[in-house]
């Protein structure tokens, strides 16, 4: 493995688990060539012709789907930090004696700790998909056999679609299913919205294996996955705890400084003209980014304002937009809590999406850019608006991508931060790992001061006369440094060890994650 | 090009405009091997990121997309005898001088005879797709340039995503799209139902073009077409009249003989045992399929029996079974009149289906099997319980094949046919064209006797006792060649000359259509 530097600046290996990358290009300047992945033809012959695909356990769909040595297995995260249905895969893969598992998940969780074992005594390789929380400890420490692959659920989409990754089995949690394969996330004990996140799988993988605990007669309606792509249904007792769906990042802030943050988004895109009927709107998780939502709520009121439609992550706060009129559709590629599931199931202008229609970069369009603004997160920004969102200034890698990389080519594009996290700086010099190039991010928030990226001269001069405390950047970087006590220290990091890779939209290599030498 | 004579003893062409053909080897006896298509990867740089596809005209779009001549162009039959936008598309193609096009359609009409001038000038060189009535008169008389093919929607899906048939540019005619080319088809003044027929094109074609008379802000909701596959979007004044998608096919009969026809369908369902809850059931067009329903659903009342599912094509009668609680859902594939379209916009439990999800023979399973009887047309049967979809005794070739075939895979499949039409016997010992092999059909059901499959030893032991006038089909032959005066002639067809092919659902060759000699 040799290090590259990128067109970002950034060094990335040439290669990662004997695959040759391509290193980050710039912004929209990498143009794939060549086709999608092509599956193999399958015929109804080698189906039971009345739909009946139930085997009796998942290790009987695993031996049936052929487990071996090395495969990629995919699993998804509609269930969040309630999944039970990962660790018992898992589980029953160490059982089978199978080792060197490439585990492709949407994301993973802390209650994925379980499989840290198995990190450890080479069921699992290595991940390839968010690390939250223990996992992301584990990674970076550099305990993990091969390096780690960090993809937005765009790219996601299009790593799968584009052939670079290769689903040998895909492991789908149904929270209702039907024995022909149609599945849904709206209804049964388990419900958790939609599984969108599982339709590249569906398409794609070799071997597509449903797991429910909530078997209906065909056919289940509404199918967001298609029996006509699964192979295996299998029942269990429980896929796990729905309720766990809501988590520290989907419940809204108390915290008087994030609350301000808060109140700012909504007053500047009142006031850069974005607020107007027909407008729309991303909101990320985050307690910051969904209290933003009901300070815009009255100021929506107040002017008589409508919008024609708000991406989801849903909670019951976009959920009350739709039902109180305020929005025509909830465009929602997640349910972030429970009244975001009933809204989906309910109310069909609350529609289900998917990476391949939201994210995916190769496809001919997809709606993140034609939201008008989108209010996300970060754990890092730099003075020249770079953004870090998976791991903090230590060099740790916690957090994963999801929709994030996406979402930034929203027409404005805000990070609602605050200015410094447990006397930690948020604003560097440089970001510990880049995640978004700057040119896409336009306006920081944060408690103590509004940065406009210097290139959108058209929102500087329709924000001129505001109340708001716009500053350049490096103005607020040097008052935070000032209470924090200067900027954080660099983490030391082995240099010569990359645990993990953070992948730009279009499939190449925008950054890497380095061991940390504790 | 030679004839062979394939497993179902009939001749067909080892070649076919050019491409190699591979004959009929028996009902589920064909296991293709290889891989679907692979379509090009695009990327979101090639692609307005504010989401607008907009065109100024047909002809800009068929222009940017590279039309030229030899190229493959489809569209789509959701408002079968009321399209208007196909004509126009022809015109325009003309107009610009290409010429030798394919023309792909997933059916035509009646309304279509104005493309005979462009088949006459070159402009189309053959059609690959359902002729029916005048296209089919043509043809048969030898006077397309190329040979025709027909296909059913499963098979026209299953040749689309094997990679058999390359669309150069798909024409998806949308009652309503937005500028993102997200489109349906049960809004908008040419309201017409799904669309689910453009759904291989839409995922498959080089280009995609949405036509529409309904332009809606973006996101147009319900997607049944994504703008994620699509190109360009034309804005026209009008793709036609819905009010045409009823036809002949498509209303209840009032023939006396054909309405016992159908009381003896729905009395034999009954008796047959399958008339139970949680039972499925099909019915193809035509004015007999339609009327049965309507004594079926006395039974099912009478019996307090409730259906999970009844396929569409929708029609008020499967609407009403619907609003009654009579069924819970109508799984539906294409709305024959505009109840159908009414429910399917209202009603979540009245879903539309695509030919993916219900005939491709060359997924994961599909629908049709799973369904537990289907009651179909035909033109002619045979004494093997052979059938015909396509021809007439004459020779000539005047329906398209729908879902005909895809259907016969229900679990007890009934033809329910008159025993003789303007005098014509329609049972005869060997049909004039194969389109469903005698292995798939269960029951033949005529005004004047019943013949079950002497396969279906299950179904005569059900039956013993029945009232009903089950008889030997050749009984019920005979009875009609004595009233009729004998056997229809044999068309007198030049044997040389073949004029189009019937696929079979798996792409091979079941029968050729030969050229009638006047």
């Amino acid at each position: 493995m040799k290090l590259i530097k990128n067109s970002a600046g950034r060094f990335v290996p040439d290669q990662i688990n004997g695959k040759k990358q391509i290193p980050f290009k710039g912004v929209d300047k990498h143009k794939p060539t060549g086709y999608k992945a092509k599956p193999a033809i399958k015929t109804c012959i080698d189906y039971p012709s009345d739909g009946n695909k139930i085997v009796k356990s998942l290790k009987d769909a695993l031996t049936k789907a052929g487990l071996k040595d090395g495969m990629t297995i995919s699993t998804h995260h509609h269930l969040r930090n309630g999944d039970v249905l990962t660790n018992y895969l898992f589980d029953t893969i160490k059982q089978m004696g199978v080792k060197n598992i490439r585990w492709f998940p949407s994301a993973s969780f802390p209650c994925h700790q379980h499989l840290i074992k198995y990190l450890e005594d080479g069921t699992i390789h290595h991940i390839e998909g968010s690390m939250n929380g223990p996992l992301g400890r584990f990674t970076t420490e550099g305990n993990m056999k091969g390096v780690g692959v960090l993809r937005s659920h765009g790219g996601r989409y299009q790593s799968v679609q584009d052939g670079e990754v290769h689903i040998d089995i895909a492991v789908i949690a149904a929270p209702t299913a039907d024995p022909f394969g149609n599945s849904n996330g709206v209804t049964g004990k388990s419900a958790s919205g939609l599984i969108g996140f599982a339709l590249a799988d569906s398409e794609y993988a070799d071997n597509v294996i449903v797991v429910t605990d909530n078997l209906v007669p065909f056919p289940c309606v509404p199918w967001q996955i298609q029996g006509n792509n699964v192979d295996y249904v299998v029942q269990i007792d429980s896929l796990g705890d729905s309720s766990k769906i809501v988590s520290g990042t989907t419940e809204i802030t108390k915290s008087p400084d994030r609350l301000l943050i808060a109140e700012y988004v909504a007053q500047f895109i009142d006031e850069a003209g974005i607020m107007k009927d027909g407008f729309s709107f991303q909101a990320g998780s985050g307690g910051t980014n969904l209290a933003f939502v009901l300070f815009l709520k009255e100021r929506m009121k107040a002017k008589g304002v409508k919008a024609r439609f708000v991406r989801g992550g849903s909670t019951k706060y976009l959920v009350q937009l739709l039902e109180e009129g305020l929005t025509d559709y909830i465009l929602d590629g997640q349910t972030f809590d429970l009244e975001g599931v009933r809204s989906m199931r309910e109310n069909p202008n609350h529609v289900n999406t998917s990476p391949f229609t939201s994210y995916n970069f190769h496809g001919k369009g997809n709606f993140a850019s034609i939201v008008d603004t989108a209010v996300l997160g970060a754990t890092e920004v730099d003075v020249n608006f770079n953004a870090n969102v998976v791991s903090h200034s230590d060099g740790y890698l916690l957090h994963g991508i999801g929709g994030w990389q996406n979402c930034l080519y929203s027409k404005c594009t805000i990070l609602a931060i605050p200015s410094f996290r447990d006397r930690i700086p948020v604003i560097l010099d440089d970001v510990t790992t880049l995640c978004g190039p700057g040119e896409l991010v336009d306006v920081i928030i944060t408690e103590r001061g509004i940065a406009i990226n210097p290139k959108r001269k058209d929102l500087l001069a329709k924000l001129k006369k505001s109340s708001l405390p716009i500053k350049p950047i490096k103005e607020i970087r040097d008052e935070v440094n000032d209470i924090c006590g200067g900027a954080p220290q660099k983490p030391k990091v082995n240099k010569n060890k990359v645990v993990a890779v953070v992948k730009w939209i279009d499939g190449t290599l925008l950054d890497s994650v380095f061991q940390v030498e504790k």
